[in-house]
């Protein structure tokens, strides 16, 4: 397997926090808070927060969509990757907007990112039993 | 080799770090400290920073357990990794506790973390030597 | 393709992101800021948000650099990520002297994040060609 829809994805999600990194030094000028300070205005605070609360995330989605898309399936990660990306798209606006608008693209987001954690478990509870106790669950399911 | 141990000891990471993330919402909800705000009581803000601290190492934890597990030694970068995610359990419990409790847990993960970088280092210099150098330094070594 | 240039750059970013940690412990040592706190003195905030800063983008450099160096050119993307790595320590030293001093190096680390995901997004689109539509652009482009 050569893993290009997962290098796309990733793409996908580095330029999506370039485009937050922007917005908040964009939010900065408009604003006026000159770094180091990151209080001012609740506009500008919750531009801020919502790129850090953004990045906090990034790596555990690249963690999750590669081991996902490494044990498991490729197609399965890029698309539950794709919607965490767009929720986080939604989540960034959400919050600029209101505090109350990041809760609906949160809980979307966290729905992504489980989906994309589960995959990677059963991947790799899969390819553990494939390995070290040599049992292919998938084909004895399939059997059964 | 396929890196299913590295695979498991990733997701156990992403699950600790949804653990961290919960806690820091419960600690939202309990002590009133709504977003974008981030200052609050000394014990809000002590779960706060415990979350931040964690989530700021991930990226680096996750980049050598896999640089030491791929170049030098699958299993050993999972028991350091083991390790590395045990402090943090430790520091989050012991930061959320008192400042002072995150110290010890602190110095604990500081020595895991320093084992996988060094075991990463290893793993990169007998692989340069072996690829770029043609010279099997663990052959020579094991020969002498 | 064994990635060792690869490996060898990723390591010398977590040594330098190890630096930075250490120079923000030093800094809380030295203007008396204890954790929780992250505000104190204009000298401690900029060490502290220079960390930050390099943290936040730590993951993104990392996903970047193997990307490209996976996708397109190990060589190229260990050039880029040397300078990158190299302009971060820059920015850092600016922040930490003046507000003012990191802005040359932070335009100077974003030209070489931005080399790095456009040769990652390169890569990606070769690979696609010759994977799901079997066309070889770049034997395509040297007959030409
Ligand atoms: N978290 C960053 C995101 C954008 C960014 O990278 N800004 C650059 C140019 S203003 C910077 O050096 N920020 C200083 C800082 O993060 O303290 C911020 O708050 O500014
Ligand atoms: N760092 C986050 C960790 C938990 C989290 O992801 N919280 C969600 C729901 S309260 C959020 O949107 N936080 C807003 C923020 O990080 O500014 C926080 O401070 O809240
Ligand atoms: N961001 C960290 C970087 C250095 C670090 O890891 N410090 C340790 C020892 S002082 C810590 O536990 N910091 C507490 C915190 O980040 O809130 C900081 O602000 O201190």
């Amino acid at each position: 397997m050569e893993p290009v829809l997962l290098g796309a994805v990733t793409i996908l999600a580095l330029l999506e926090q370039a485009y937050f990194s922007l917005q908040v030094i964009y939010a900065r000028r408009k604003y006026k808070v000159s770094p180091p300070n990151t209080s001012g205005p609740p506009e500008f605070e919750r531009v801020f927060r919502a790129q850090v609360n953004c990045s906090e995330y990034f790596p555990l989605f690249i963690t999750a969509l590669w081991t996902s898309g490494i044990f498991l399936h490729q197609g399965l990660s890029c698309v539950c990757g794709l919607l965490y990306l767009y929720g986080r798209l939604q989540y960034f606006w959400g919050y600029a907007a209101s505090s109350q608008g990041r809760l609906a693209p949160l809980y979307f987001c966290a729905k992504a990112l489980w989906a994309l954690i589960g995959c990677s478990s059963v991947g790799v509870v899969l390819s553990f039993c494939r390995m070290y106790l040599k049992v292919d669950l998938l084909q004895i399911t399939a059997s059964a």
